[in-house]
């Protein structure tokens, strides 16, 4: 089973806090000792995670000293000499202490909003002493309960002036940093400001570096809003703007599951890991997931392990799928094109277009082909199964 | 009650299909026997609205003779002319005929590709010639029931340049039009492409004329997947991308239900009008909606004139909140900024940053202050309920 | 492949309506030519399914003369006879007519309730006259686009009394049948009565002949409201009420789709033909779904072939589950049993009582226990994948 | 504004658990300080609260001694002595502590299991000891992520034991209690058994005594799934089985947001009020809702003020709909009977159903008929905005 075993150029990667989750949930409390992110990063060694990312604060914590924080770093680059894992990524927490209950950047307080600047440029600076080079923005807080309370105006202004910010703040440190913002429709606010992400990709148009930003988009949380999850990475990759990505799985119409790699929808996943394979991304595929309640850390082993397994399997279904001469034959006839229609594409001209208005079209014949995809979808379903 | 009637300064506009829809449903007929293009002008006239707007073969249906199509557009005509009524808005019908039963841009098959071009060219015509400065484009067949059967990038390459072609041919032939693409998530396809506005808002970007390009959001489409739909709004108008609106009703995670405005979710419908009065949108107020199946057209006049009625009295109760003491001094505390910390916004500059980095913020003493949002959004509520 | 083909013992049933969908939907009109209800039991016979079953007017138009309604079901008894094909259920439909526009058995409407009680009786009467031994009941329009319409109530009241005096029609002419009520939360009505299956059991209860009515849940009607289908259906077995299912497939929050079996949630459609496997249900495997609309009749068998293929696969791969050595030890770890704890079950006394009241545990040892459901899952994902 | 003033006749109630929220969510932790349940009784009687309800650890936590249990009873007491508040209703924490991670009566260990039924009986000992007359249970853990791990037919049977045996508990005791049985679709777990209210009234039918045992179905949970809330009220109801009412507010389709009641869906609010007041429901009003994160303890009695204010508001409009003349007149039109019809109702006899048949129905001119209920529907608008 050699071929499902993960190795560096998968480049799977993990957070601190995800393998360093402990169960907390809005009806209970911790199930988990806490683990150091030093021990974190050799059980991520143990299971054959290629790097790891973190928040600020899951590896300093908010009112560390100086000197605890030097401390933690030193240790924490010595765990990663040591196991040669590499730090691809970082984020700034602003959403979990107190003082962003009503956001960060859009919050309604001005020093909330100029504390969280302040946070973002340190989490900044720690992402890039540990080598990151993608810099996540998820603004966890950046939404509302009522509409009574913010102006959506303002919380987009204010959004575009701190990501404007921080990108100059990037660039004249020479940081060499990507910005990917990540989506969420709702939870833990009410609602979510830049909901999805296509608002993202939207919202990116208008920065003063819009060619240093991209997306992180994440699985749970277009699965959330019942979306097609590869549709948007689709849109954001076809785009440039594929920077990051975060799997995981969700059922769709509730509380963010953050479940297991493939565990929920297989088919979805089949079809994003087509994708990333398909078009060569090349960038970290990080799980943003964590193990059931249930488990101890043998459990968040099972569940890590699985995440990179069940990717590899899936990666194997593709490549299969490309191979089936059936499932080929299916693609091609259904793809099959008029040779006729070929001078009607591409740019616009006016004879093009008035050509185009001479044709007719027989829409009854071109209506009664069947198209043949419950065909090709139960092959699909046939060979998900392993039963080709 | 002269406060709530419709006068054409509100620019309330139905599509023919609205009032014209017979209640057939999946699981059944129609309920309302048809009435042509004429009699809804009429209809329309007689409940006050503004103007009519069309898909092609709301008017002119697909298999009509030139003829035919000349007696009905002259017969259309005279009704405006008659009424008062005008055409802001024309679209095209590209989902309804079963040779769009595959998409019609996005379409394997290069044949409907083509024809979906001709259709719409000759829409733009068939709009352009009623005085439609608007053109809305709503994919209604651009998706997949299996991502086996398309790929997502084609889709992609292909919308973007049926777009640009006939961008160009609007521009060639001196229309003046402004596009307007409409985002849904799915149905009547499993999933759409460009599943919300925000989607839409990135793809925009990536036209050739992204400027001539906006949005027309809908809010049943954006509450299908729960949605903000007012936060979607915000970001098009705050990108200058708010071309035009449809107005309706919707409960969340189920079919298109297309309820008269105002009528299922109160304070969302509060918040949009809200937002669309402060700002000062001077586009039309469509309304995409229809009436019940439990209705005759006597019922259809009651649900149009509902919508405007509900719409004017949100209006009001948007002035009246923008006038209230009460809520106007809890926003102003709410909102209270702390002078220190303006030298901290506005374009980064490195001196900016090392200030800012060198600030000290007491998080508790800021945690601590209760931001008064239930109060707030309680006087909203009473607001609504007519008892303040 | 033989082990997937299709077996009279295996209980596939279709209904008329699933394999005769035309491919209608709100957005467009029908794609595939009627085909009669004998072409349609070839059809099914040709695609191996053991029985066919049939709304009222599926069967015989509504509007059929009696000598019309003779030589159709003479012809349809032919078709029967000659592919051995049966009748394991039939049922009413109370929801296409405009007549149902505002329900049947809760209609507003005194004479649309009495003229609904009529046709279930007529319908009841053609099903056994075919063999039918279930009748179906989904009561399509029973429930509101506004709760000011009708009273919920009365509404219950009168489907009680409907179908009691259903049940005492079936009891007095000696028809031996039993009744399968089906549930569904929304559309074509914005909420329909009994939303799950779960109101459908405890209102069955409140019946004058409880022990004659069950349920038939569907599959895609409680994937509609996000809860897990095998969870009701192991409700209703365990009640002693699985009478019939609807098998078909669906993603949640969305409209109605009766997709092809297995063909959207995999990993849920496992867990079900497990379920009805291990418990040993012996009745219909009833496929209420239909093909894409993209499809010829070459489709439609595809969609029908699929069905049951699928099913198939996944009932090898609960035999699978149910012989993996790994996986039953796991499972036999994780439910071991305290034999100390066996005196505290059963029956209520107050001697165990007081000695439960007696008894200490020790809470963490018993949390720390991880309980490995990760490996558990992953294991059940790897088996569906077909690499175990 | 005396008129929207609690008074104890309203019987409104909170839960400690509620106006003593914290605000720890998923992503963030606790933003207000504890306070102690005599503090939290003194508050509930500032707002004008009526009685107040717990979770055996929000008053006594799981951990306290013998001597620390009673000074808290003790203390606990004499504040409702103080302030005249009741306690109506009770319930157990079976789903915080770590212990419950995999569920308390559904738990495959047979320890938990025990453990549970144990510390349920404390906690019912508890609530008698202070008045409570209505045993709430929430299974708040028992369900699973994956399908793999529990049998949901031994899940069902093992809750059915426990209950059976608290209720011979509650019986032998003499305690006079009724045990109110709360649903929930999801979260904390993947899915929870028995989903919604009709669930429960299913599973209550299958207990030995299902006389003592109804539902206490609350808002939140019924949205989630996106379920008419009133629908499901009015089944328990109308089967005798409304023992209590858990009210809040809350958004289908997401995490639970148990927001303030009424300030979300102004509508589903109202038909409730009008169904409870209407029917003469003399239960406790309980509000299971908590305050937005971004409140301090001002706020926090803002929102309970709210709660109660707003259920005042929708009563006064439930009042004036009944009164209204113009709605009344629709209600009569739509629900005018046909006398013919009258004797098809009532009790099954063959001469009935003979006569039924024989009958002639003219559904055209019956489908013609308008429903006006667009009309229905705007007037219950324009009376929830104040504008009647």
């Amino acid at each position: 089973m050699g071929i499902y075993e993960p190795k560096p150029e998968h480049k799977f990667t993990f957070g601190l806090w995800t393998v360093g989750n402990r169960g907390r949930d809005p009806f209970g409390s911790e199930v988990r000792d806490p683990k150091t992110p030093v021990e974190l990063v050799y059980l991520l060694s143990e299971v054959g995670a290629y790097g790891v990312n973190f928040h600020d604060n899951d590896l300093v914590p908010i009112d560390a000293t100086q000197s605890e924080a030097k401390r933690i770093k030193r240790e924490f680059q010595k765990a990663l000499d040591e196991t040669g894992l590499v730090v691809p990524m970082a984020t700034t927490n602003l959403f979990f202490d107190p003082v962003f209950k009503d956001g960060a950047f859009t919050s309604n307080d001005s020093r909330v909003r100029a504390y969280a600047l302040q946070k973002s440029m340190n989490a900044i600076d720690l992402g890039v002493e540990f080598g990151a080079e993608i810099i996540v923005f998820w603004g966890g807080r950046e939404g509302v309960e009522t509409d009574s309370s913010k102006s959506a105006i303002d919380s987009i202004k204010r959004t575009r002036e701190a990501l404007n910010f921080l990108c100059d703040y990037a660039i004249d440190n020479d940081y060499g940093l990507k910005f990917a913002l990540e989506a969420k429709p709702n939870e833990p606010r009410g609602d979510l400001y830049n909901a999805t992400t296509g608002h993202m990709l939207g919202f990116i148009e208008t920065l003063d570096h819009p060619e240093m930003v991209g997306v992180n988009p994440e699985t749970a949380h277009e699965h959330m809003s019942g979306l097609n999850f590869m549709h948007s990475v689709a849109q954001a990759w076809e785009a440039g703007k594929l920077f990051h990505i975060d799997l995981n799985d969700q059922y769709p119409g509730r509380y963010d599951q953050d479940l297991r790699f493939g565990s929920r929808d297989i088919k979805a996943a089949f079809y994003l890991v087509k994708f990333l394979e398909d078009v060569g991304y090349v960038g970290s595929r990080h799980f943003d997931a964590h193990a059931y309640r249930t488990e101890d850390y043998e459990g968040v082993k099972d569940f890590a392990r699985g995440c990179m397994r069940t990717y590899l399997m899936l990666k194997e279904k593709a490549e299969q799928f490309n191979k089936d001469s059936e499932i080929q034959d299916l693609l091609n006839e259904i793809k099959s094109e008029d040779p006729k229609m070929h001078d009607f594409y591409g740019k616009y001209n006016p004879e093009k277009a008035a050509a185009l208005k001479a044709q007719t079209f027989d829409r009854h014949s071109i209506s009664n082909r069947g198209l043949k995809y419950e065909r090709l979808d139960q092959l699909t379903i046939e060979l998900l199964l392993g039963v080709r």
